[in-house]
Formats: structure tokens, sequence, C-alpha cells
């Protein structure tokens, strides 16, 4: 159980009520998730995380699979069960199957490995990027 | 400075020699990046990770720039150093640029952000994949 | 279920009495968190946690709201879910109330987002605080 | 170095100078800090980032001061250099003395040791905040 | 539930079959574990994380309890919460008595305070080891 | 340089005094590392942080070697640089040699693997310890 009530999907608050109608048209979903009306409790909270995400997460020169992946890789890198559970969904729906899940989960894997042991042995970067960032 | 001396590049160790060989062959460069050569103090490990990343970091239902773009987002979220800097040049030499960049980040930076939130209110999980992955 | 069984609140032995009966009077409950009664399986672990937070979790310079909505902060980036519900039920009984709940949630979600970014793009340190520290 | 040049801080670039400008009046600042002008780079990244950086980092039910230090527990608990240097530097100039400084260090310490056993011993939680959250 | 089936024990599949079988004899038990039940799913990479822990996990000049206990604080100090309980099972069958495992959790608890204490304080590192490793 | 002034290790303060000669006599060198100059800002701090380590790096059940392995385990799997160099120093110091502290990174990269994979598949515990805990 969250540690806050979950508001109403029918809640008259005109934010909420405006926000919520907009996550179900833009998600094409018929509910609204439990992240979403946990986050309404507190209205203002609800309507700028919401913004922020529906800027982000739309199609430009990064598909919205690949976004999802990114959201998923950074979800189970911090163990947060509640996105891991959203985006592992998310990034099915988009397409992904099983073995590039299993691609995807191996790929995340390693790096959380290679992180720790170039930390643990304190490398030195000396591969970068060229810093002017190439227009595409 | 690392913490272990960087093997040479012209080693003789017969494992060391050979994976070496095989890392700029395969990565099609003309140097051994430190990680590897701070690995090869003990030949062992440094077999046992380039194997493992040889056979992940191929193209397969998942490209290239896909998994170099997972492995930042990880790198970014543990906040690994070297790590960042390797696969942020690894993302730009395989064509991701500025624009595609500033979508990778801005999608990393919300995930870690609604991470802490879902954690903070113990959202219960609601969406979920079809557990039996379907094969593509 | 925790992992090691919870130790009986009326336990005679003389180190989790003393300090059983020492956390019911200093934080005014009638009954043993679940966390204390784990730790008392060993006790001499029990005393050493809880003599640490009860010289740390008074207030002084800072008020123990404030050390409560660091605990909070901590708790959630980590996402240790014992612990955010336990931290989020002090502030809440230490007067916090649901706007200022959502700000607090707001600026730990905010950072968790700039840290990955600051990391993303290994930003060299520019602002640093006077390193004498002035004493108030 | 950073990862990406620094945008100078002349640029002409109409967003980019309209929020370096908004930067140094509302943090009452006569220069533009590195994080602000890596962000640059990529201007609808910096818009964002800032604008919400903006809203969030207000006096509101919780003081500045307060803010801060949950920046500095997020970014301590994270390990970002960049972050904990600037929110260590922002925290001293809002009035935080030495003893104040070391009482925040001594429950971000706390309370990352307290995180990890209670993740260890896998405590169920059983105080939990009231879910309605009483408006204020 | 885990977010994909867990592949039956009497899988025909025959890497999946060879591996459940060789996890059994390897590590002496009459069951296959979920982790590896779920890994199935995508047989591949069952293969691959098997084979890595097998050859990771086997005595050296590191003992198994040591490896395990090294196992155990990897996963408090990430918050996993399926390795946590089954490394800690594993320390516990291989011999770790209630003090010694009291010992254990001490200082798991207390590198992450002074971790994010020596981070928070941004001290440059003094004390390094010789870095040319010697053999023993 | 850390963002605090290193307290002179002459230094009269009498708290600061006895601790830092206990330091010395109890890790059998002749200077105080950083860290301890760095908490010393803070005597009080110093003094806390320095029992408490003092208590629990002794040997008992667990001996030295191990316990520096774990606060090894611990800082790499954070990425705390000061405490991944010291602990290194610590292990190597113990006599770890090299082939022991290859297969110390090996247990430390594999469990962050695994930790990560088991996050992301949200795998149920089965394998847990009796929770009596025996004693030894």
């Amino acid at each position: 159980m969250a540690l806050v009530n979950l508001v109403d999907e029918s809640s008259s608050h005109p934010t909420v009520k405006r926000v919520f109608r907009d996550i179900k048209v833009t998600k094409k979903i018929d509910f609204v998730p439990h992240f979403w009306r946990a986050l309404a409790a507190t209205p203002e909270l609800l309507d700028q995380v919401w913004s922020q995400l529906k800027r982000t997460m739309q199609p430009g020169k990064v598909d919205m699979l690949t976004k999802e992946i990114i959201a998923l890789a950074v979800s189970a890198t911090n163990g947060c069960k509640y996105c891991i559970s959203s985006h592992t969904a998310a990034v099915q729906k988009l397409g992904l199957d099983r073995d590039g899940y299993a691609e995807v989960l191996a790929v995340i894997g390693l790096f959380n490995l290679t992180n720790s042991l170039a930390d643990a042995l304190q490398v030195e970067p000396d591969i970068k990027p060229d810093p002017t960032w190439p227009v595409g």
C-alpha cells in the first residue's frame, strides 16, 4: 500500500482532473496508474512531474522504445520496484521481444559489473567524446 | 592514477597478448584502453570480463547504439567516471548527435527523479508485462 | 518477514531489556519497532546502533524535523523500504503538512535528476564552500 | 574537464541568453556556474532543468536552507562530486555554521548505515504515516 | 511474482536442462532457485550468467565463506531483496554464526556511513596500495 | 582538495589530540589520514566516527582481512574514491596477494551484475536463512 492514499480517478480537483484526463489520452489507456494517483495527493507535484514526463517521453531523435529501455536501465540499476514493472511492461508493449529483452538485461548486468570494477581499480578516463558534440 | 599499474600494451603474457590483440581488432582501435590494461594485472580476470563484453556487445535484436546508450544510462546512474567518459564517446562515435544526446540525458535525469519519488511514496506496482514474453 | 526472528519485547536479556526500555522512553512510544527487535538478535549491535542514533537524533543546531527530512531524503535515494516508511511517519508526526511533504519530495526528485546529469556531463566543481567553516 | 564544451557566458543564443540572465538574477551571482554552461550545449535541456529548479527551489512551507540540506543529503548519498561542492557552498552561504554542518553530516552518515542494516535484515515496515496527509 | 514466468524445472530445452542439472549438482541442492528459473526464459542469458557464477564462486585464494560475505555486502549496499535473502542463507550454511553475522552487519553499516562522509567532505585519497600488487 | 580544511596533526584541541594519538597507535602509522583530519574540523563527529570504527574494526569471529574486504566491496559498490583507495591499501597490507585481489574484484563485479538482474526480473525470494541464527 502506498504511503499516501491514492486519489480517486473521478477526482473533481481541477488540476487533477485535467492531468488525469491528459494521462489517459496521451498514454492511450483507460485508467490512471497508481504512481499518478499517489502524486495527485499534492496536485502541484502531479502537474509538474507529468508535464516533464510528457515533454521528455515523446519521439524525437531517439525513438520511444529506446527511451523506455533507458528508463528500464536506470530503474534496474536503482532497484525501483514500481518503475521496473511499468517500464518492463512498456518496452514489451513497444515490441521488444523475448530475445531483445534478454539482450537488454545482459547489457544492464554487464555494465553494472564493469562500473564496479572501473571504480574499484580507479581507472583514469582515457577515451573521451569530442566536446563540441557536432549537430546531426 | 589507477590503483594497479597498467600493463604495457606490448606484454608478452600469452593471455594478455591474445586479449589485447582481440580488443584492438574487435573495437577497430590502435591502442588498448586503460580499463583493460588495469584488468590485465590479473590476466584471468581480463580474459573473463573481455569475453563477456565481446559476447554481449554485438548487434542482435538490439542495435549497438542502443546498447551503448544503456551502458551510459547505467554508468550515469552509478556515477562511474571512467565508464561515463568511454560510453559517451561510444554513443557519439556511433552517430548520436547533439540533440539525440540531450534527449538521452533528459530521459536519464527524468527517471532518476521518478525512481526516487516512486520509492518515496512506496507505490505498489500495477502495470506489469505479460510474463510469457512472446517470442518476436 | 525479516531474515532474523524479531526478539520479543519482553526479553530478559539485560542489554536488550535496557535498550528496549530506553527506546520506548526516548521515542515516547509504547512498543519496540521491528528494526530494533531484529537488531536485538545480536544485543551488542542493537546497543551500538541505538546509542549512535540517540546521540545523533536530538535537537541541536539543526532541529528534529530537518533531521528526519534528511533521513527521508537519504532513504528515498537509497530506496530503503522500511526506512522510508518510518521516516515519512516521523516527518508527519513532527508537523510537516501535505504541502510541505510535496515540497520535500519535489526537492528529493529534482536533485536525483541533477545528480545524474552532473555526473553524466562530468562537470568540474566551481562553487565551493569556505573551507574554514566559520563557527556560528 | 566536462565532456561537453562549456557554453560561453556571452552566448547570443536566445534561450541560453535568457536563461543565463535569469540564473544570475535569481541566484544573485555574477557568473554562470559550470553545470548550466554545460547544459547550455543543448538549450532545450538547459531551459527545462532550470525552470524546474527555479520552481522547486523557492521558499514555501519548507525554507531554503532545509531544501539545500536535502540537496546535500541526496548528493552525498549518490556521491555526486559537483553537486556536493555546490550544495555544501549553498548551505554555508545560507548560514549553516560548523556545528550545524557536523550535525547534518552525522545524520547523513547514520541513515546510510541504518538503510543498509534495515535492507540487510529485510525488516518489514511497521511504522507508517497517516495516508490522508492532513493539510496544514 | 517475477516479471517473467519461471521456467519449469523439468524443462526439456537442451541448454536449460543442462544448466539446471549443473546448478543442482554444483550447489548440492535438489531444486532450482527462482533466479535461475526466471533467467531460463532466455536460455542464452541463463547459460552465460551461470557459467560466470560457477567460475567465480569456487574456492581459490579467497575461501567460499568470504566470497559469500562479499556477495552479501554488495547486495545489502544495493538493497537487492532476492540477493540479500539468498546470500544471507549462504553465509549461514557455510557456518557463520550469530556473532559473526552481527560483525558482518556492523562492518557493512559502518562503511556505508564512512562512504557518505568521505564523499560529502570530498577528501582526497592519501593512502594507496602498492600498484605492482606483489604476487603471493 | 577537501571541502573543509584539514586539521593540523599537531592540533592542541583536547578531543582531536586524543583521537589523533589513538588513531596512530591503533593503526600503527605515523601520520593521521586525511579523512580523520577533515572530520576533526568538528571534533565531536571525529570522536564519534573513530570510536565506532575502532570498536567495529577489531578481530572477532570475523578476521581483519575479511572485514577490510567487506569495506572494499561496499566502497566499490558505492563508488567512493577515497574509501576504495584506503581499503584497497588495507587488504594489500593484510596480505591479500594479486590473485586473491583478482578474485575479490571478480566477486564484487559478479554480484553487482546479478543484483541488477534479480531486481530487473523482480524475482521473489525463495532461499532464506534459518531466522533463529544459531549461536556458534
